[in-house]
Order: structure tokens, then C-alpha cells, then sequence
């Protein structure tokens, strides 16, 4: 079992009335994921909020209408995560035709993934590979070696076709690369919010990370193909068809932003049964 | 109340064994729209199939894996549509800090819907007008006027953005450049499929059609930007974020398609309320 | 040497007053390919036209203004080239330093030739090759190698970062590509416009041709990255920067198209030195 | 006549052996703009360079081979401007059919002014007006309302589609898209550099800038869509097909750049018969 306390520490200057947020920074309550201990300090005391759970997505959203002046928001809280672990050679993808429904819209495009540009590609590349989770493997893979990882190098409006031609990105560039791939093969995959546990510090302070989770034998395996994480560390915040659905803030209004302020902690504790995360062959789920 | 009576017949070749389709023929279920006398009709008695309903969305997705050979899909039914019809002046839009969670998805970008490339666009043209039904029928009038419909003039893979750039394209493309206008400036719209009731014949066979629905006074109502139908007559089958959502067939595998055939007729009959589709200033909702 | 004999008939309807015509289809004079025998026949007997040649780019541009009604363009010639042979190995990379004044054009991108946005890729692949005639022709190969060609799978706005994301094309696109990545490694590359001498029957009509000139070792040498021709068969037109520089027929107004017709047939006759176009592993260069 | 008195001041750091620069930072010598008491001082002393005449294009290129270290690249000089003048309702289009063949690239599209994309759109609105400079300068003031300045709010790979589409750019991008529209009606257009006499000081210090030279009258008139600069103090760098051609600074190789330092003053003195630069209604041109 990982066990990680989490602080997230979010300050803006909103410049005019009317300005809305929704963010997804509460960790998600997941069959392999338990919070506890979470506190919310939101420094507006006349700010209104409230927080909406999605079942169906197991992610909750923050949804705040914020007063002119400063605002922090404070989210703190303890995770537990106990993956589902599994043999990588024992799971099969699932044929397009047994995929339940609500996994339908992972195997289409969307608006930074634009697989229906890629099957030619894709399918050069990773059409005849046996299939399973291999085959996903390969193309994470594929997307760490031909990508390279730079800060800054993208923008908003930045695609997986983009990264493709261009080959340099950040971590969410890397995930809709590896999203869109997956889904010119028929593989669903969808697009994760987490932190970046066990980021190289040379890089920068922690920060929010992107990662991929890709529908195989019958559930969402967690990859991360930038590399830059220990993905047995990431907790999850929220998942979506990609980075348009699910950015840890969205917001409508004027407002200036600071750089978000994030610190995670692994626990260690045998006697509790904690352990650290560790980069490991095995496939994990989180969902 | 308006009472279609609907045919399409779809005709493939599958080329080799493993062939798989999703379908949205089936006239959705909806509180304003009943549907009964269904037929189905697969022509290859041992093709495999089920029939699925998305109780969330109010559409029917038949998911059919068929063989090497001809294959011909035939659906019938009579519908019964009770528009739900409201006074536009009397519609308002809805805060975005009030969106229901389940309508959030639709003020993103999606694939065909590069809304967040056209904030300062769509802010430029419509960002000032008052808020409600007018402020969407203006984003469609605008759509209708500025591009030019023209039969075969845009792919598979052409977006709201290249439409506004190049100003000619087919219904889906007048209803994608619609829809990412709206959630540029923030009015939910989705993509919605059915058939072209009232279509110019002139203009070609009856066909399936592509229109959209904006969220507005906690309803969705219909716009048609192309122009090309008559509102009040046309059925739904299906919607989503864009037409990568909601093809009326989407196919894996080896297949030749022939070209859909549609047939629809209203009833009128007063003596049943059935009367005949017209053009109307009033506002349309189906859902 | 080699011998061909070329016919060109195009044919159009001029639907309005005031159709303008711009045509590269005279065979260009340059030090290695002579012209006799030329025939232009214009149906419009009271079309006016002019023939300007463009020394510096060696080629012939025909500017003609047609009256509605039907117009016919037939152009014949026999053309003679000596190519400049030279072994591959012995060819090497002219320094950025050293380029021509006149060259500089054709290291920078072009509408359809994105090589700006092709650094890291190209530089990948071709950046560390030894420098060379040879490092042209690694990109010729991996262009042939990794790109489909199919009639009619591109259009007149499809460009080189299309073709690297779709992998599929037309010779017009396998030139693009091959000519972006050259310039992205500063090998100066340009579009070069001819007929398609062995192209097999089986993809259609003898027809038009893109292919590739490569400046190196002071000379422009010439690839065919779409490996549909025999590269010693081509005659050329015309050059420039990309597609958009060179098309056959350039028109400006309101005219109906028929497909060009093109006859081309190499003589052989050991008397006078006339050989048959054959695949050689030499370079070769018309320039 | 207008004296300007222009330095330039470059500074870099060169990283590694075997950096190449080409700049176009001299004065253009022109008909109309004669240039006295150039200095160019380049701080490594055992730096190669030559400076390239182009007479076509009235322009001149500085290549340089520089080595690791820093590298100062300094030009003063003395430049006149007697612009021709003329009375824009004198000034006509030439027909397609009578341009010159050297003007004929500045119909064709190029990289960052995709002019075949945007018939529709740039017939729609500008297609029908008189043909004239008026047409130009409709044209200009078209951009200039519809896009908005922001410092820093495109990169190297922004295109005139991107602007169309984002409303947002720098100078660079207000002549891309100028340029872009007017080859979409048939009107050659070309990109020019100079500084930007006259920008405001509270917009930045004083910079290159980028504005548009259209051919009218058999003469290429000057026009500034950004509005940033008063026309009449523009002094001539080169021109281009677009910012492809001729940037400042085309740098091969791995160096570090500093912002350039521009200092341009006009001179005023009724003896020598020097005016200062102000705002007309006329059509000017330096070329």
C-alpha cells in the first residue's frame, strides 16, 4: 500500500467581478484509492463553492465564484492507494465489439488527440504487434523515445498531432500522443491528473503531472509515458478524454495566476503496511 | 405533434472476416419523442448484434459484427415528436457556475470544436450581446451566412476551424464551426444527428443530417446553422461533443459502403394532432 | 543521350469573360536538356498569349487569355537530355556558408515545405548521417519507405506536415516531404515539375510528375522520392519552392477542367546516341 | 526627403564550433532610399563574412562564420528617403495577366500566408470592392480592426491561418495575414523589414518591424497593418516572399541570443531639405 500526504497551495489575484473556477484538485475516491484527513481553506470567506462529485468518472469537482482581490485555495489530505497489480503477459486487450459503452468515446478523437489523423501511422507501426498489454507498452514506449521533454516547449492549444511533427513536449503532450496512438489501434485510452511523485528535482518543484490509462482486460492500466514520474506514486486527481475535460483549473473570468504550490510525501511504515513507491514491470491500476 | 414515419436502408460489402459496426439509426427515446413499430432488418442471419441504450444521452447505439459478404441493415419506425416550444425572448442562458456537471463537457473543445482557439474571435463578434436564445441564434444566423454550403467540400477530418478559415463545407461542418463559436463564449452545444426532413431535393437525395443543440433555460434546443431542413421535423438519433461521438455508422474492418438510402414522410391528420412540420420563430427542444 | 518525344493536349471550358492562364508545359532549356521541333496549337484562333522565359529559373512560362467556350492547348516537342552523371560517393554537401546567394530560397520553408517546424524530427533521423549526396538520398528512401502513395488522397492544400501525420499521398506530396526534411538538415531542395516516364500503366495515364532537386556538390541533382518514374526518363518543366510556384496551369477565373492528356516516348537509336531511360545508381542531373 | 540616422546593436554568445549567421540588418539601397557612412563593426576579429547584393531583390545579406565566444555585430549608417508619392485614387491594379514575371511568386502562397486557403473567405469580403489601391488599403485596415496587438503572443510558426483564426499578433503576423488576403484576390504582396520609426515607446523599446509592400501601378506601395509605426519613417531592410526569407537573423548552429538594441532618429532641417516623418494620406513607395 502507498500512503501520501498531499498539500496543494493555489493563489490567484482576481482582477474583476465574476470570476469562476472549477478545479479538480481533490484526490479521487477510486476502489484502489481512499482519502482521508482532507481540508479545504479557501482564503475568501464570501467566496461560494461547492464540490460535485462524478460518479460515473470517480473524480470530484471544486466549483468556486470568487470576489475581486487575492484568493489562495488550500487543499490538503491522505491518500491511500492499494493497486491493482498484474501480470503484464496476462492481459488481453478487449475486442472492439465487447467494449462496454461507457468506454466508446476513449476510442474516438478529441480535441488534442486527433486519432483519426494517425491510422496509417499507428497502424504501420503497432497494428501487427500481438495484442495485449504489450502492444500499449510499446507505444509508451515509442512516445518516451521519440519525444523529447523540454519546459515550456507547448502551449494550450498544443496536439498530439502537433508533438508528433514536432517531437518536443511536456508531460500532457506526451499523454495525448500516446492517447491518440492507442486510439488509432482501437485501443481506449484517456487522459489522468495526478502529481508527479518522484520527479527529478533538476526539472523543477513538483508539480501536477498528465499521465495515460489505457482499457485493457477489462480495466484502466496506468502508463506514464513521459517517464518522468514513479507511476506506483502518482495519485489521482481526475480523468478525462484529455486535457481539455480535466485541467486542474479551468477558469472563466479575469484573473492572474501564480504558479501552484504542490508537496507530496510518501509514507514508509511496514508496520502499517506502507511502502514506497518504486518504478517496477508490473501493471498497475488504479481504477 | 409531429409523426414521422422513417426508413433507412444501409447496404456494405464486407471485405474479410472480422468486421464490426456501430450504429445510431435508432430513433432516440426521449420525453418529447416516442417512438414505436420498429423494424430491424439485418440481412446476414447469423451476424451477431445487440442493441444498447444510453439512458445519460437518449440514444440506442446497435453494435453488430457481421461477415464476409453483403450486408444490408433496414430500420423502420414511426415517431411521434411533441416539441417542447418556448418563447426565445422568454430564454435564458445558464451561469456557467450553475452548469449541471453532466453539461460541463459541452463548453470544452473537442475534436471538430477548437473553441479555445476562437475566445478572442467569438468574444470579438459575440461577446457583448445580450445573454439568452438570441445571443445563440445570432452565433447560428452568423454560421449560415458566412459559410457556403457545397456538397463534397470537406473530409472526415476537417474542423470548425478550417470551415471558418475556408467558408464552405456541409451540414456537419456549419454545426461544428456553430458549436465551437458557442463554447467560445461559453454556451454548452453539443453535436446531434438525425434526418433532413424538408431538405431541398434539389440539393440531393434525403439524407442523414447533422444540426446542433445549445444549452439554454436548462433545456437543450435545436439550431439548424446549415439551413438545409425544416427544425420541426427533424428526428433524433443520436448526440455528442462532435461528430467523432455519433457517426451514424462507424466501422472496424475491411468494409465497401454504398450510400445510405433514407425515406421519411409526415403524417398529417388533425383528428390524431398530427400536423405537418413548418418553419417556426419559436424555440425547438427535442430532449 | 536520351530522346523523348512529348505531346501535352489539355482541354478546358471557359465558362465567363476574362479567364486568365498561367502554363508551365514547355520543356525548360538548360545546359543538359535541348528542345526542337515545338509545336503550340491554341484552339482560340483570337486568344491572346505570350511565352516568357525565366533564365535565371530556366523555364518558359505560357500566359494566355481565353475567350468563353471550349479551349484546347497542344504543346509537342522533342527533347533531348544529356544528363551530368556523377558518382554518389564522390558528392558532397555544399557548407550553409558557401550557398549561393540564389540558393538561399530553397533552405527556408515554403507553403507546402514546413521544414521550420521539422528540426528535431529530421535532425533525429538525418542529422547525424555523414554528409553527402548520400544523406539526400537516406531521406528519399525513408520518404519512399514511410509514405503510401494513393490517387487522390491529397488535395491542392495538403502539405508536408500532413503527409508526415497521414502517411499517404500523391508524387506532389512525397516531393513536399522530401524537400522539408531537406531543408530542415539545410540541404537546399526544390520542386521540379516534368512527365512521369515508366510510370506503370496500371495506376493510370502517363501523366505529370513532382519530383525532387537537391542542390550538392554546386549542382542541383534530382530524385524521385515517390519512386513512380524512371528517373533518367524525366523531362523537365519547370522548378520552384513547391507545388505552389510550378503548377502546369495556374488559372484565374471561372473554367471546367478535363484531365490532361500526356504521350511520351523515348527513342532508341545507337546511330545517333539515343538510349533508353533505365534505373542507374549514378546521380544524375538535368540542371 | 527623410534622414534618418539608424544603429543597430547585436549581441550574442555562440555555443560551439561552426556558427553561421546571415543578417539582413543593412539599409536597403533602393531608387528611393540612398544610404551614407555605413559602419559595421563585429567584435571577433578573426570572423569571417562578406555582404551579398541581391539587385533583384535591392537588398543586402551579411553572412558571417563566427566563433565561440561572444559576437557583437554592430551597423550605423546615414540613410535618405525621397519616397515616390502618389494620390491613392490614381493608382489602379495591374491585371493579372500583365505582371511582370518577377512578381509572380507574390500571387503564390507561401509558408506563413496560406493564400489558397482563404478564396472564399477574402472574395466574400474584398472581392467585389473597386480595383485600386483602395482595395489594398481596405484590406489593411480590415487587419488592423480585427486583430489585436499583444506583445510575445505568437511564435516562429504562426502562420496567417493561425491569425485569422487566434485575432491576436505581433507586427510579423499582421503582415502575414495582409499579405495572405491580398494574394487571395490576385493582388501580389510581399513582406518587408525595417524599424519601427514612430512605434509607441510605452509598446517597447524601439525593434525591427515587419510591414507589407503591395504591387500597384507597376510599383510595389507600402502599407502598415499593425499601425505600430508611422509609414514615412520606415526604413528599408529587405523584402521577401514572407518572414521565411528574410529574417534579421537566420542563425545555424547553437547560439545564444540577446535582444537587439535599434536606435533611429530622423533628422529635421528645411536647409538640407529634411522633413520629419508624419502620417498621410498618400500612397508611398520605397522601391
Amino acid at each position: 500500500m502507498i500512503r501520501l500526504q498531499l498539500q496543494i497551495e493555489l493563489s490567484y489575484t482576481v482582477l474583476a467581478p465574476g470570476a469562476d473556477f472549477f478545479f479538480f484538485i481533490h484526490a479521487a475516491h477510486t476502489p484502489q484509492q481512499t482519502v482521508s484527513d482532507e481540508r479545504l481553506v479557501i482564503s475568501q470567506s464570501d467566496a461560494s463553492w461547492t464540490l460535485q462529485e462524478s460518479p460515473a468518472m470517480d473524480q470530484r469537482c471544486l466549483r468556486l465564484s470568487a470576489n475581486p482581490g487575492p484568493l489562495k485555495v488550500n487543499y490538503a489530505a491522505s491518500v491511500e492507494i492499494t493497486h491493482h497489480v498484474a501480470d503484464p503477459a496476462q492481459i488481453d486487450e478487449v475486442p472492439v465489439c465487447e467494449l462496454p459503452l461507457d468506454v466508446l468515446p476513449y476510442i474516438y478523437p478529441s480535441r488534442y488527440c486527433q486519432s483519426d489523423r494517425l491510422y496509417n501511422f499507428a497502424g504501420g507501426l503497432f497494428g501487427h504487434l500481438p495484442k495485449g498489454y504489450a502492444r500499449a507498452q510499446a507505444i509508451c514506449d515509442w512516445v518516451q523515445q521519440h519525444v523529447t521533454f523540454r519546459s515550456n516547449s507547448s502551449t494550450g492549444t498544443t496536439s498530439a498531432v502537433d508533438t508528433l511533427v514536432e517531437r518536443v513536449g511536456v508531460c500532457r503532450d506526451f499523454a495525448h500522443l500516446m492517447i491518440a496512438l492507442c486510439r488509432a489501434v482501437n485501443l481506449p485510452a484517456r487522459f489522468a491528473t495526478g502529481t508527479d511523485y518522484g520527479a527529478d528535482p533538476s526539472m523543477g518543484p513538483p508539480d501536477f503531472h498528465a499521465y495515460v490509462e489505457v482499457y485493457l482486460g477489462h480495466r484502466w492500466y496506468l502508463f506514464d509515458p513521459s517517464g518522468t514520474a514513479i507511476p506506483m506514486g502518482i495519485m489521482r486527481l481526475a480523468t478525462g478524454r484529455d486535457a481539455a475535460d480535466v485541467a486542474f483549473a479551468t477558469i472563466f473570468g479575469s484573473v492572474y495566476s501564480d504558479q501552484p504550490r504542490i508537496h507530496v510525501v510518501a509514507g514508509e511504515d511496514p508496520a502499517k503496511g506502507w511502502q514506497m513507491p518504486v518504478h517496477t514491470a508490473s501493471a498497475l491500476s488504479t481504477a
